[in-house]
């Protein structure tokens, strides 16, 4: 057993499966015994990857499991054994103590209590579960020998909780100098379908042009589903692309625990850290999205309660200060939206100005397009572009009138921000910038389209592919940044989803025939399918009307014969299938019974009944595998289905993190 | 120009950009001026490939249309031109006329009239535009040498139709000796990942197994749509993946013409056909569905009207008997059902007994699994076990009671098929029959999950997935076997689908809950999303129950707590998402307004209502690129994204097939 000389430290046993729990209102996920170890069962690991170990022991007081527990010699009436005990032994190896392996001081025990509901009829009667808990934290670890090891749990008196833990093999070769991980949140295969009928023209079955992502040599496909629940959101998927672990709904970088606080669940290192760690290159990120939101902020948030949006900005700039950990160094470029949590107020941590708390890092600050462009790309660069969410680019680039209706100002104001950039812009000038301040040790970006999601949420189809064509549009003039710049040979480019929504498009609707209609089942015969679906009319060029967005875009987004498609998971609606030309959807609002159709949607269209509970007012994510497309080095190992936390290993590969550090590079 | 001896010919401009034309009612397909080229323009070709050419001359009587055609010199009052020209040039080189290059006798002049709809309202009018039509066409044609060459049609004095066309390279090295090809009808990636949730134990987000297809090794996308609608049916499509030419909804193996004849239609030369005519191998289909269906009948259709079924069977056996043409030979595998069409009666062609027609051609003859499992495998080889579709693999399986309550005798009978093969049974029965047969010359063998599809359709979501699953069964089964007959290496096995359907899963569903509530909008807060979705209960074993189906399906098919999925599109319909355990479900009836609720279907569930025109009993194919899983030789040309003509074209080039003939092989 190899114990590295860090102040963290490396491994290296008793093994029982682990039983087989399938509810759907869980007392903790992952956790389907009384004994709790986070990571948990069949965790993986980069060699050398920072973390931390959580052990809790449960005693239920009450609900379905209270009796269960009262057989067992220890942990008896809600009292959580405190006596516990945690080994840890390499495949072929003895078991030994977690914290003379590590050699590491042996934690203080801490206690808590929890409650949670065993199903929706507990929760209507208002009848929770409490739970004592006995804890231990084992923080800053690591395993740098591949292999396979046994985690094992001792509680109550002879009861075992195992986990076995694989650490992926060393690569020692770096093959890629950088990397750039594009994401359509929210994006899939039948979006990206659905874009290029809207954006490229084809004649006769053939397009003449397509879409960038269609160009790229590999394709995969990544599963998103969470640790502990099917559907994932986009907190937690970040955290698996970035980390290579699994988590739970609403947590990033760590796995959650039951404990009340949200900063002290253990922890995962993310590639951005590693990367930084080990090559101290540059690294940035650009979203379309609010920089706090769960997508740009899980490079480097810590936390399962993924709303804590002030102190995770925190935490993007100064590392995490709770506890010891590696530090990223801050980001070289940072560019979005979400301006509430840099200007001083009630949205910002501890009510600070972080406009001022990056300048005195030395971050070139930005606030609009013109300051972004002339921007000295030798320096650090913070852009914050609006409140909020980035105007999409249907509103910027068809609609820009409506801009004029966002209360967004980056300073705070209640003024709109016009002086916007795109993801484009704000991507170009990160590559500019992490190219420069990278040098020699190359460079790591993400770079989201985050509202494909955002307005697939709100039903405003049009919106999400305008976004998705954005997005399209960015790779492909990054890709002809990057030959400019004579780095494409060694930068391996990515882009991915993070989970999907479940559109699709199943024919064309005749809005004319919609409105002049007055019978909302006569206004269904609208919809054509098959041969009535017919050809796309957004790529015929309507007189008088020309938007200058160019090729690759809608000629026309206001055709008769529009597209018919949605989501089959959606509160109350109407749909009218056309473009939503004022603004932003909002397909339904608060009722006196939960959500209802907002009366002023798609007004003359026909009513469609919700499937999902009363409480929602927007569609959500699906299950749906999303696609991978990748070029560069290493692309070959994108190829075919895999789980998303494998994106992690291959990029982490590929950039040559693969391997404990050389002497103390933390 | 290179003119082929042959009793057909090869080639060799005047060119003009085809107009955009985008209505989503068109006059005829792929024909936006008033002359028509078919092949039209945008056509790709495997050198030496067979086909007409087709073309019309439109004269519109009356509708918008009209007025335009007034302003032409010829063609006037709704008289067509009579003397259109035609011809072809390559690349490079001059224009000569069609008959002189191809050396056949000038085709008479046909003549004829139909009517169409420009749009809606002037089908609720009942006011059709009537066309008149003057054409030739121009049989079985060839382009051997690789390039671009030009086809120009000359009409109403001076205006100019034209097409180009495109030979693709020739390629000489046959890598593959037989290819296996797969086609789960109406199969997504989003289908996969949810039989995947269903059939494959998960611990903590890592499955334990996956599926066959998970394991392939090179994936792609193929884009589906048909030649002049979005929206594909699955003739089209499957003709397409067969032939390399899309074509229209209904139509296979042929352009669709504006004729009243739907067997006059300029043909294709499909790949079973020349894999037939240049190889002499031998060459089979397996399907659940019945085998006049689309994606069996494909292989050897050429006709518009895919529900000429008895006439299918009578090419699929003897060829074309009206037009000279290639001959296939007949399949020396033929398994699948629709016993209608072979028993003598009103479902066969011309009444005939074509169980006795295909014995007559030395066929063995198997009408149910035991038969099947005993035949000389040295024989050609018919199987027909039911009438309609075969009954699904979850009533085969799981609730094999329902079977009784078919009325399916392969005989022709009123009674159930009892002694039914699946797709694996009757698969790996082919592939042995198809090995011994094809000999040194291999084989080709298309094998069909029909009722993926047909059970979308109805909403049946569980009886999709269950055949999903199945399918995935049979290809895992098949490796082996080819592993097993050591041709493993020698064989490109490809899985792939026709076209989508719009299915998604985000949730699940308390079924408890949802029938212990009374209130539609009470029972759905019983939808689970994100960290409510839980894990999937299809995994877990309940006690006293155990199917005998084995790992890769699931253990419990009717949990509380089942995945809620669906579509968007639908007509009306209630929804409990529960397993529909008494047989295949039929969600909506007609009612004296369109179709309405089945008041017998999903009792205790919650209504949804329609979004299709309510002439619709049911779900309908949808937009969404579909993935390509491939193995084997070839399998890098996989890769990436692409149309479905291309894996004609890729399948072909693999085996051979990418070159005119040597000598006269027709």
């Amino acid at each position: 057993m190899v114990v590295a000389k860090l102040n963290c430290a490396v491994l290296l046993a008793a093994s029982l499966p682990a039983a087989v729990w399938a509810q759907t209102y869980q007392r903790l996920g992952t956790c389907p015994t009384l004994g709790c170890v986070l990571p948990p069962d069949q965790s993986d690991f980069l060699p050398g990857q920072l973390f931390d170990l959580r052990v809790e022991v449960h005693a239920p007081v009450n609900g379905s499991e209270a009796v269960r527990n009262g057989t067992t010699p220890a942990g008896r009436a809600g009292k959580p054994d405190e006596k516990f005990r945690v080994t840890i032994a390499k495949e072929g190896q003895g078991a030994e103590q977690i914290a003379k392996v590590f050699t590491i001081e042996e934690p203080k025990l801490e206690k808590w209590t929890f409650k949670w509901y065993e199903d929706l009829f507990a929760e209507d009667r208002k009848t929770p579960s409490l739970v004592n808990v006995a804890s231990k934290a084992y923080r800053k670890l690591s395993l740098n020998e591949p292999g396979k090891y046994t985690v094992t749990l001792e509680y109550n008196g002879g009861q075992k909780t195992t986990a076995e833990w694989f650490v992926r093999p060393i690569v020692k070769e770096r093959r890629a100098k950088n990397v750039i991980f594009f994401i359509g949140d929210g994006m899939t295969t039948n979006m990206i379908t659905a874009a290029r009928l809207l954006g490229h023209k084809s004649t006769n079955g053939k397009y003449q042009t397509r879409m960038q992502m269609d160009e790229f040599p590999v394709l995969g496909h990544q599963m998103t589903h969470s640790i502990d629940s099917y559907i994932t959101d986009s907190a937690n998927s970040a955290s698996a692309l970035y980390s290579g672990h699994k988590s739970t709904v609403n947590a990033m970088g760590v796995y959650a625990d039951s404990s009340p606080d949200p900063f002290d669940d253990p922890k995962v290192e993310t590639i951005v850290e590693i990367f930084r760690r080990i090559t101290k290159g540059a690294w940035g990120a650009v979203s379309t999205a609010f920089l706090a939101d769960a997508t740009p902020i899980a490079l480097t948030g810590h936390t399962r309660r993924r709303a804590e949006y002030g102190a995770l900005i925190d935490q993007a700039l100064n590392g995490l200060t709770n506890y010891s950990w590696t530090n990223h160094g801050g980001p070289d470029v940072y560019f979005g939206a979400g301006a509430e949590q840099f200007f001083a107020g009630k949205g910002s941590y501890r009510g600070k100005d972080y406009y001022k708390a990056f300048a005195d890092r030395n971050y070139t600050v930005s606030l609009n397009k013109t300051s972004l462009e002339k921007i000295d790309t030798s320096q650090k660069a913070l852009g914050v572009f609006s409140q909020s969410n980035l105007p999409v680019w249907l509103d910027r680039n068809i609609y820009p009138e409506n801009l004029k209706n966002f209360k967004n100002d980056p300073k705070g104001g209640q003024g709109p921000a016009l002086d916007l950039p795109g993801l484009k812009e704000m991507t170009l000038k990160a590559v500019e910038v992490l190219h420069r301040r990278g040098g020699d040790k190359g460079f790591f970006l993400m770079s989201e389209a985050a509202s494909v999601d955002k307005q697939m949420h709100y039903l405003d189809y049009d919106r999400a592919l305008g976004d998705l064509l954005e997005l399209d549009d960015t790779v492909r003039a990054t890709i002809k940044q990057l030959e400019k710049l004579d780095i494409l040979h060694e930068t391996l480019v990515i882009v991915s989803a993070d989970h999907g929504h479940g559109f699709d498009v199943w024919g064309s609707a005749d809005t004319e025939y919609i409105s002049k209609n007055h019978d909302d089942r006569k206004k269904r015969n609208a919809i054509g399918i098959y041969e009535k679906s017919g050809l796309s009319q957004y790529t015929v060029k309507p007189k008088q009307l020309k938007y200058g967005t160019g090729v690759n875009f809608p000629a026309n987004w206001e055709p008769r014969y529009a597209i018919a498609g949605g989501v089959g998971a959606t509160p109350d609606h109407r749909e009218d299938y056309k473009v939503h030309k004022s603004g932003p959807r909002e397909p339904a609002v608060k009722g006196t019974d939960g959500y209802v159709v907002n009366p002023k949607d798609a007004v003359g269209g026909f009513v469609i009944n919700g499937t999902l509970a009363t409480t929602e007012n927007q569609g959500v994510h699906s299950l749906t595998d999303v696609p991978v497309y990748a070029m560069g080095p290493c692309q070959e190992t994108f190829g075919g289905t895999y789980n998303n936390v494998d994106i992690f290993y291959k990029m982490a590969a590929c950039l040559g993190l693969a391997r404990p550090p050389s002497a103390c590079e933390t």
